[in-house]
């Protein structure tokens, strides 16, 4: 019996000198329960899908995480989520973007998958049919938490929404020495989970509220199917979280996948590449998984949150929890 | 002076023996003064940006096709629409999903591009963006064509809108006797250009109402940037038009780009490969252009609304149009 599982709960400016013991144990208890979610469903024989929507909606009902009831303000004060999941062996992939109310939108993202002839809605269409499919509505303030209300405050009559994502990565290294209360607006914080299972299927799934003060409207990298979220059994299962559109405008997962099937790369050497090479430094990060079970966590900012958990054949188990470049 | 362009107005089941002379001679006028848009542009030196906006805009203002005021309906008898622009030389790119009431949306996508620090915005959010810009809005009645509506009635309370996507391919082959109106259904009325400028730069632009009783919210391949579009001067410029799902699910246009890029394949050969060995057969086509002003209009489909122009350096032009196979 063997499997592996990889979560990541956003990438950014996260400093260890920012970080407050209290803070630090609460992400850590938050990653593991995530791990754990997904974890005892690939030990109980479970698919990789399955899985990585587990380990997802347990983010997703964490409020530190900027997904589902942690979701960031938008520039009209409202929670707008993007969600994706894309099952490996079958290439079946379901996506929504940009949709409200909606509690799980990882959950939605796969009756998209398996209940509607599409691969991704977004907006009203979206919620929509999520009331068709009997999925549980929140009203807007399940989602206002008091932390992501602070955020956008500070900058929601600000003119500058295009310098405050455009130049973020100049702000990023001129902000290292400020406390982490200034920082937040420049977290990426999707959260996401990639697995491979025992039967050697894998999967990935994307889950974010975007960012803060965007344009209503506004689609992201995650619910994207070869942007944010891939997953191939040919190749690897992958799950990004950074600059959005930094990550659009490369394809990152999907490219990814290219390195590895058209370059004859490894999993490692086409992460490695990818995010320390080819991306703009300071841009975020990935989780990758491929059909052996081999992981791969890379990031090229100062922080992401992460956890990981790989069972070889022969019983011995690796996991771990990071948040800091060090750990 | 030296540049290429290349339009295409959808592709599908599209036989002569369906055609009546009139049609066939709306077509080719419309595919001409589309060209014309795009080509007189470029024989002035302008960019290869301005010459494929120009362009679909002349086709999304045309009732022929799939795309503006002759966007098909959706299952809630409304027409929501899709498009993308990206720049070969500056990977900027915009898009646009499932928007409503906006005349032109590929000069949305452009100011999405240049005017919002994001790359795609979807439904009223986008909308509202349009309307910022003070871009011109339409009633729906504008975007109510007669043949439109007649495709959607036919079936709109089909419970297997499933059935009516998925199946497009066995249906294809099976209706290759029908007259070509029953044949409506199944056609990717997308329409897209691609440019390389005197300069050597190149770009893609692609606009579509997406399929007839999809349902609401539904986005296509595309408005997504590596997707159903996708401009690099280093690989290719490309315009996808087909089965929307099937697109996204093999990333069509990054996957051209990556075979160039990482297989060192030629436009021609990658065009080839990817379209009539990769791809299910029946599920469309893509017109590409590179920097050295090549071009490529491969479809497995019965036919493709298509029509180009290469202008060499020794003055000498070779210009064509096309709608079905033998062409």
């Amino acid at each position: 019996m063997k499997y592996s599982i990889a979560i990541h709960g956003g990438a950014g400016t996260i400093l260890r000198s920012n970080m407050t013991p209290k803070k630090e144990i609460a992400y850590t208890a938050a990653l593991q329960n995530a791990l754990a979610a997904g974890s005892q469903i690939l030990a109980k024989g479970g698919s990789a899908l399955t899985a990585v929507q587990a380990a997802v909606v347990d983010m997703e009902d964490c409020p530190l995480f900027n997904a589902g009831c942690g979701s960031v303000f938008n520039k009209e004060g409202q929670h707008e989520m993007d969600a994706a999941i894309m099952c490996g062996k079958s290439l079946a992939s379901g996506g929504v973007a940009a949709v409200q109310n909606v509690k799980n939108p990882i959950v939605l993202s796969r009756l998209i998958m398996e209940q509607s002839p599409h691969i991704l809605l977004c907006g009203a269409g979206a919620k929509m049919f999520a009331q068709q499919q009997q999925l549980p509505l929140m009203s807007n303030d399940y989602f206002d938490t008091q932390q992501r209300l602070q955020q956008w405050q500070k900058i929601k009559h600000s003119s500058k929404i295009q310098l405050d994502h455009s130049d973020n990565a100049e702000e990023e290294n001129k902000d290292d020495n400020k406390p982490e209360s200034a920082n937040e607006n420049h977290k990426m914080g999707t959260v996401g989970a990639v697995a491979c299972d025992v039967n050697g299927n894998i999967a990935a799934a994307t889950s974010t509220g975007g960012m803060t003060n965007k344009l209503a409207g506004r689609v992201g990298d995650s619910p994207l199917i070869g942007i944010g979220n891939y997953a191939n059994n040919a190749t690897c299962a992958v799950s990004c979280t950074g600059k959005g559109e930094v990550f659009m405008q490369y394809l990152v997962a999907y490219d990814l996948a290219c390195l590895m099937a058209y370059k004859g790369m490894s999993l490692q050497a086409a992460c490695s590449y990818l995010v320390h090479q080819k991306l703009p430094q300071g841009t975020g990060g990935l989780i990758a998984v491929n059909a052996q079970g081999e992981i791969a966590l890379p990031f090229n900012s100062k922080g992401m949150y992460r956890a990981w958990k790989v069972r070889q054949e022969d019983g011995i188990v690796a996991e771990g929890i990071g948040i800091f470049k060090e750990d």
